[in-house]
């Protein structure tokens, strides 16, 4: 691999691949199209004294925080994910916040670690785009090579201690037999958000311009398409954003951790 | 039973019981509300040499004719379907079809029964209604004590020999959340329609008026509702109309067969 004219994603076939690219300083960017097939996961590392607030909020959201792993306290390791991981190294790029300001976004954590951290992977909605694609259910941000449109909305997560604030959605236009179809195949996969949580009416969830997402690129609703909404992992960083507890860490957009499952694997049946 | 004050429908527990009822006339109406719980269904019956070409049909187009059973040639028991079943004289109330045109409403087939008949009965929208219901998704038309809404679609059905048509759809209005619990809820329930065939663009699908229903009656789609479209067990009769076989027999609008299965076992999953 390290010799392949190819670029770093054609070539990382394995999870435990673009770990070992991440520790080894050969990748430092997006994720996305890196050993496919494989789940992708969002990261939040919060101090023991914010874990209890952080795993009461996932398992009171579920949708837009669904767990796929917790660590120890202390430990970087999450073998339930991968073999071998180590958080603090085997994402391409991470961001570390203070008091709910960006400080940071290093390759690594070896300087910023602490054995007081606990670290959350969440479901990721790279997985279920898997799985609409294997459908033949076409998504027009990845065809114009952009990022899904997301957006702040006025449906409220469940507060959980010090962490609140509202759903963030991803927003993908489709037509009506796709629709159909991909709330058939997201309802199999409630450990990557699942089944959407709106359809058609933007302004019905406190969306007023679709043209204006908050986070990610606008893509165009073309007539005869409903707009499909999904529960998003941003969410939760947006509540440890607004709670601002001392010591945070997050991935960089687009930079997930890649584990050892696989997408195939996660579907409920 | 038979002393009871209460209407029949209260008092008629079992799909045996309603059957019991039609057979001795004390039934000869809509079998809505009757024996909940257990599945009714579409009748239609036709010569054995329109047989082949029905079951075809009904292969090709699994959504508007979900074949729950069929009978030998001749053979008025359909025992898959109820125990002491005899076709001829346990629905509510028959239509008999000669050269396509309504002759009869009798309320048995007694007279009119012969011995290469081939009885089929197809699943109907009642079954996934009650698991709608359950879902406490409301209904509109079952709110307002009315039919449901059906059109003619610009949907094609797969032909099959001498029948061809259009698919019928029955329409529902939900709000958007109640639309993606109800394509999750349907889907389970292939056997009876399974999930919908179209949301949200009536003119998609060639309706040009959803206050202008072809069968049923209409209901008024309120702000903030999708209208979510199913396929129809009035397809199959459709094409048997257009096809004018010689001789064919249905149900009366509404009096169904009420078999001795229950909807809580039809589900997939």
């Amino acid at each position: 691999m390290d010799t392949a004219p190819d670029p770093f994603a054609a070539a990382a076939r394995t999870g435990l691949d673009v770990r070992r690219a991440c520790r080894d300083g050969r990748l430092d960017g997006s994720t996305a199209g890196c050993a496919p097939g494989y789940v992708q996961g969002n990261l939040a590392v919060l101090p023991q004294d914010w874990a209890t607030d952080f795993l009461r909020f996932c398992h009171a959201n579920p949708k837009p925080c669904p767990l796929l792993g917790m660590s120890e306290t202390g430990d970087p390791a999450l073998p339930a994910l991968g073999a071998d991981l180590d958080i603090r190294t085997d994402l391409p790029r991470y961001r570390v916040w203070v008091d709910g300001e960006l400080v940071a976004s290093p390759t690594d954590l070896m300087s910023v670690w602490r054995g007081d951290l606990v670290s959350f992977v969440i479901g990721c909605s790279f997985s279920f785009e898997d799985a609409l694609m294997e459908n033949d259910i076409p998504l027009r941000h990845i065809s114009r090579g952009c990022n899904v449109p997301m957006y702040r909305t006025s449906i409220a997560t469940s507060p959980a201690g010090r962490l609140h604030g509202p759903m963030v959605v991803s927003m993908r236009p489709l037509t009506p037999a796709d629709a159909i179809r991909a709330i058939q195949v997201t309802t199999r996969l409630p450990s990557v958000h699942g089944a959407p949580v709106h359809i058609g009416f933007p302004e019905a969830i406190g969306i007023e311009h679709l043209g204006k997402p908050d986070y990610g690129d606008a893509v165009a609703l073309e007539p005869g398409e409903l707009p499909v909404f999904w529960a998003c992992g941003v969410t939760p960083q947006a509540a440890i954003a607004a709670a601002r507890p001392p010591f945070a860490i997050t991935h960089a957009p687009g930079c997930m951790l890649v584990t050892d499952l696989k997408n195939s694997r996660l579907s409920l049946f």
